[in-house]
């Protein structure tokens, strides 16, 4: 049985293509720095946002028009997998990534969710015997149902904490035997409403206790998959406790979990902490904790997560600029952590963003490139900081230099006539230009 | 005399150019929808940024390096004119605006000042004979001097209102001796600190009291140049009272100056409002107010003017898809109301951040023209709303239905099965697409 | 049958008072310049929060505990009804809210929703005959079905614009019947997700043509409540129409609806606009279009409308400032349109936060009054804009001035040196004093 | 010789005072919690603000008019000496804090500016000899002069490197001779401007570097104030590298730097970053990094560093409650980081506003103790979290677990029914209530 008959395989087609099913963009099989595209940005889809989200807001109910619609509880679980699948490769993306709640129904007891999930899983299981499709990362869910109102790992209830504990349990075992590369934890619900209620030192040592288990526990079972925090800085909560990047350096730093973790970044999750995608991006970099990433793009001018598909071409190509100076993502991938629009409720529209994301992510993995081929901005800054290579700036860097020899230098020099352009507007035409002259070539190849 | 000896005339040298002293995508002479770029994008230099501008900021003195800072007081100010027209000579700008505060000292005294800045004007008006380049506007500073602490034409200080009247008579006589084609009116004091020490009703009242009295005036001395309204929320002042373009509008039908003044709208105050450029645009537009534009961006995660080059090609492509839906900008055009940011204090920025600007419109147009030919949003947005083109939708539109027809129309249907997609994410993509055919279009030319 | 039957009716206590279910500063008899709190406040009950709403967010379900919960369709409608005068008279409001759709199921189908509507709403008439309460205002759900994902009055289907009249058509027999003193149009769906595809001029059209139709029915039928819209600039819409009141007095204007609308403000629809509720009750109050309160208060660091609970007593005194100084509400009220947050869950959660936000209230108004009597703000203000008053400034207000006058006063002084200090950091201690010395006094009272 | 003859002796009045130069609630003698209000909040004048400041803005030149406005260049820097120790000593704060730059004229050259301090220091060491007054913190300014335009510490220029340790060894020098209390580190232009041309991970790693030889110098020359960092998020740079509280600490911990370093907290600098006052207190605070504080407030609508007087109760009472739970700030203090708006341009404006911070920190303080004595929060949350003192939450916290037990555990209880309600509303109208109880108190006393 098929649920997107009317759809076939989408296939690259080139610029020129006027097929709104067929990528432009995005080759999988063409080189980029000896990877092909596919090997570069492996994307997955995310289970939640197209086959569990249903186009609900704030004030509305859903719209989505899907073809399981007629169906409910486990059955529905059941077609949405069929479905997944099929849209998987007719989509042609190599991942996929779910929360154990997309999958299967949670009940109000533990014990029936775990079984629910089960009998999911096994199926999730033979599609993978014969699919080329994998897992990215699989979670727990512990933002939705009201048990976790005040919190999971750092709930004030005992219980709650225990709860989490076992479901997360279950997320490793299912990590492990479906084979997924990274464990995700977003914390939702971890942080406060009012710190007039909260004892923030606890929670956070809870939370830290909460990881230490989770890692032993994987260690246990053998699940070698990379541990990811996705950091946000508020929504649902009021102040979330993985606040950014940094936040999250400080955190696990403190509680000796650095060599545990790598950071899932969020685009739309940057912009709602006040920075850029690509700052957050550095920032992992720079700390060797760029693990994954949630792809998406929010909307400067609202202020909360709207998760779009990502189309903004300057900020694919920086992205993926930081990416590929990464060296890649490792184990992790691109994955779309993207709804259509509550006004975009046909299935159509699911083929249609991806292919918008996926085509974007494509243009900037070829704009960014072609400015690392060119050395563009890494000349720029090399010669921006060529004092730290000779001299005083040597000896800075080299940590043979006091207060009292760096005095005596500038004493010597008393006032400063050497500062440099930073060409900031230059360099921000030269990026147009390259986006010209990549969309030029991939347009005339 | 040379002040930028060492840049000669910018020319336009095609996409492959890696001069860059040279446009790559504005052609002057290029037509685009029957018109020279010349003549649809009327670009014009501000006089303050670029000649007056320092380069200070809240927390640092000036950076910029100019070639007249050897001078001071009116020898300077005559230095800046000579540089000025140097500058819009070489750059081949046909427009450019100012304050009376920007071509000459204020002084303490008005009639000091007055003087001040005819000596200027003489020297304009000289080189206009000769040059050109012609004058979009001009405009009174009514911000800077510590008079204008609690407003102009909104101060709680009657001698205030009536000083700020003397500096707007000669502004007008100004723009009728240069053949300005617009008047602005920034009002960047008029609102309030705090309503705890404010009668926002007087001061509105006597802020249209000013606006009638200035057009008697131009009508008095023959000045037919279009009266602009600047809009801008806030900064420097705590509110400011012509917040965007929907409160301008409130405005001058409250006081009926509707038929009196267009909008002078700024990119970078629109999304401090909270609203996108092409929003401010469009709200000018279909009200038939839009008059002229400040060109420039703001960063989305800084909460001030920053008044950035405009480089980003979204904003450049929709912003002129409103002008060229609007036929143009009439009288107005695109004043780079952008400085350079501190850290590029050479010279050449002000030539490189220009260019930045003129090919990003130049890019913006061309993508704008080719959406507008191939009627990729016309088409189908027509298609989206049909259904008031007949029946029940064309009654609503002509007026010929109530509340008892529509209650039975609704009636008769009963539920609502034929709402279609809005295709958001199919529409940001063909924009991408567009972007991309353009450029390579401009690329293989 | 009861369904609040540990709580007892709730008095007030006086500020001592220990009772979490008792009044500390709400004394419904007490008068404040000549009228009773009761009349001054007219606090209104929210059915949407209070009875539908059920703390779900967009990351988590519901966790309301409710006494009704184990009912369902209409059964959970008539307990409603029930359990809302229940509470009512318990906290001893005068007024209540609702939208047609909280108290009733919407069905797809019209004639069933209406059908269902019918059925509350007589119980709702035969509860009025007894209760002491009335109905502030109703109004419209048009944005919670599916049907109007892409607006209603602006909606670019004409079937869901007809629907929509039928709706209203409804609402207004409803209102009519009810005795509801006010109709509210709040558009959270008139508006657009993105410019590229929506005719933004001919939605607004429509939502004026809409606006007239809905007047002439409300002549028609003899319904001569006071029409509001009720301002929000986003949320769930990208770009709502009726960004502010200032956006809203602008669209009144141009369609010749000003003199059938006032404006409903909400505090939390102020800043999410960038404007403090203060500013936005001012905007209306000297427009002459302040209808009524929807009172309640955001979280400046969230960027969505929290709806909580006004506690905020710098905000409940300035606004209050703002209502006396209107004379009052006339028809309108203070309306909770306020919810509890999700972790506050129980049923005595439902009467702690409408004590906290109607003494909250009570206090503003008390200390606004006596600002008022003290003159403290209307003398300062006089002083400051004395020179309207005499000479030159009442030649301005007068209209008994022009340029050339006003140009020789300027030249006359030729400097300003009788600007005053605005004294903000003064005024400020002066409101916190006042605070502090209206506190004493009704802690020794 | 006077600066402020016409002021007396600032001195608390009480309450009922009308004396607008007069305490109405800071009583330094007054005990709260065993220390004097002196002791515990410790006030400080910013010499800057106060002294330097001229009231500009971006768009506007000084407005302030000061007693030695007739004088320039060093005349002008001694004769702030006098009027400050006069102003200090009228005011009764027993602290202020300097940058360098506002003691003396920075000039180009270091040898200069370095002779300017040192006569202004001569100076000031004579006063401390016979005031009471001490010296919270010095620091040194590097983001004014033109130098800094792309960093100090992490300029790409080893000069400006060099430069900047000039100044801090300086700095520490002034500081060990005038007996400050600490040494801040402001870093305004440690940041970048666009990350295509910065190598963040050199500048962090520099930055990290001019640190550690910063402390080692203070070690050589026996300086044992604290080191301070003082987080801020943007502005002037675009992106600064002490976020904020969390960020500084992911930085401190990756370079060995945090047993050297506590945090100076800025309230405005906290809601620049996205965070309340409190949560950037009590984030430092359970670090145990919780130094100083500047205090003033921003303007939760405006998105730059507005630096107002505290004057919101609710902050001043929650900042009071973390710094009490710290007991007390140690050798930190209440820094008045805080500027008269640019329309309060007088002399008694700058008395007006201290006195309005002042006490509205001493009323702040005494709700903060009476929240705390009642154990009003205290109890609320020990009896939320305790479930963590016994059975499996205390095994949690005790480290006595792990998944296996704690899904044991979860599947016993199956279902969690124990949640609490987290009592937001109510602990909110109880904060309420305990201000207007204090302030009776106060009042009554």
């Amino acid at each position: 049985m098929s649920y997107f008959g009317n759809v076939k395989q989408i296939k690259f087609e080139g610029a020129s293509s006027d097929n709104p099913f067929a990528y432009k963009y995005y080759n999988p099989a063409e080189q980029i720095n000896g990877q092909s595209m596919e090997q570069l940005l492996r994307f997955a889809v995310s289970y939640w946002h197209t086959f569990t989200g249903e186009g609900n807001d704030p004030f509305g109910v859903g719209t989505a028009v899907r073809p399981y619609d007629h169906l409910s509880g486990m059955e529905l679980a059941k077609a949405r997998v069929e479905a997944s699948f099929e849209f998987f490769e007719k989509l042609g993306v190599p991942y996929f990534c779910f929360h154990d709640f997309d999958i299967a129904p949670e009940a109000d007891s533990l014990s029936e969710t775990l079984k629910n999930v089960d009998v999911i899983v096994d199926r999730i299981e033979e599609h993978l015997k014969t699919s080329k499709v994998k897992l990215l990362w699989n979670t727990a869910n512990m933002f939705t149902h009201p048990r976790w109102l005040h919190g999971a790992a750092t709930s004030p209830n005992a219980d709650v904490f225990a709860y989490a504990a076992a479901k997360v349990k279950k997320g490793l075992e299912i990590g492990k035997r479906l084979g997924a590369e990274n464990f995700v934890f977003w914390g939702g619900r971890e942080g406060y409403e009012t710190l007039l209620n909260t004892d923030m030192g606890l929670e956070l040592d809870n939370l830290a206790r909460f990881f230490h288990m989770a890692k032993d526990y994987a260690k246990e079972i053998g699940f070698d998959g990379q541990f990811l925090i996705e950091p946000k800085p508020k929504e649902p909560t009021k102040h979330q406790y993985d606040f950014d990047v940094a936040t999250g350096l400080a955190f696990l730093q403190k509680y000796d979990l650095q060599d545990i973790f790598k950071f899932n970044v969020e685009a739309n999750h940057a912009t709602l902490a006040g920075h850029t995608f690509e700052h957050e991006l550095r920032t992992a970099r720079i700390n060797g904790m760029l693990g994954s990433v949630d792809a998406n793009q929010g909307d400067p001018l609202l202020g909360w997560d709207t998760d779009e598909f990502p189309t903004d071409l300057y900020s694919t190509t920086l992205g993926m600029y930081e990416i590929i100076k990464n060296g890649g993502l490792g184990s992790g991938g691109l994955n779309f952590d993207a709804k259509v629009r509550r006004g975009s409720f046909d299935v159509d529209d699911l083929f249609y963003s991806h292919i918008a994301g996926m085509d974007a992510f494509a243009i900037g993995a070829k704009v960014a490139q072609r400015l690392i081929d060119d050395r563009v901005l890494d000349d720029f800054i090399a010669e921006r900081y060529r004092s730290y290579t000779t001299g005083i700036g040597r000896e800075i860097v080299e940590g043979k230099t006091d207060f009292h020899k760096l005095e005596q230098h500038a004493l010597r020099i008393d006032s400063i006539d050497n500062n440099q352009s930073g060409r900031l507007e230059q360099l921000k035409a030269t990026v147009n230009k390259y986006l010209v002259e990549t969309f030029a070539s991939v347009h005339s190849s």
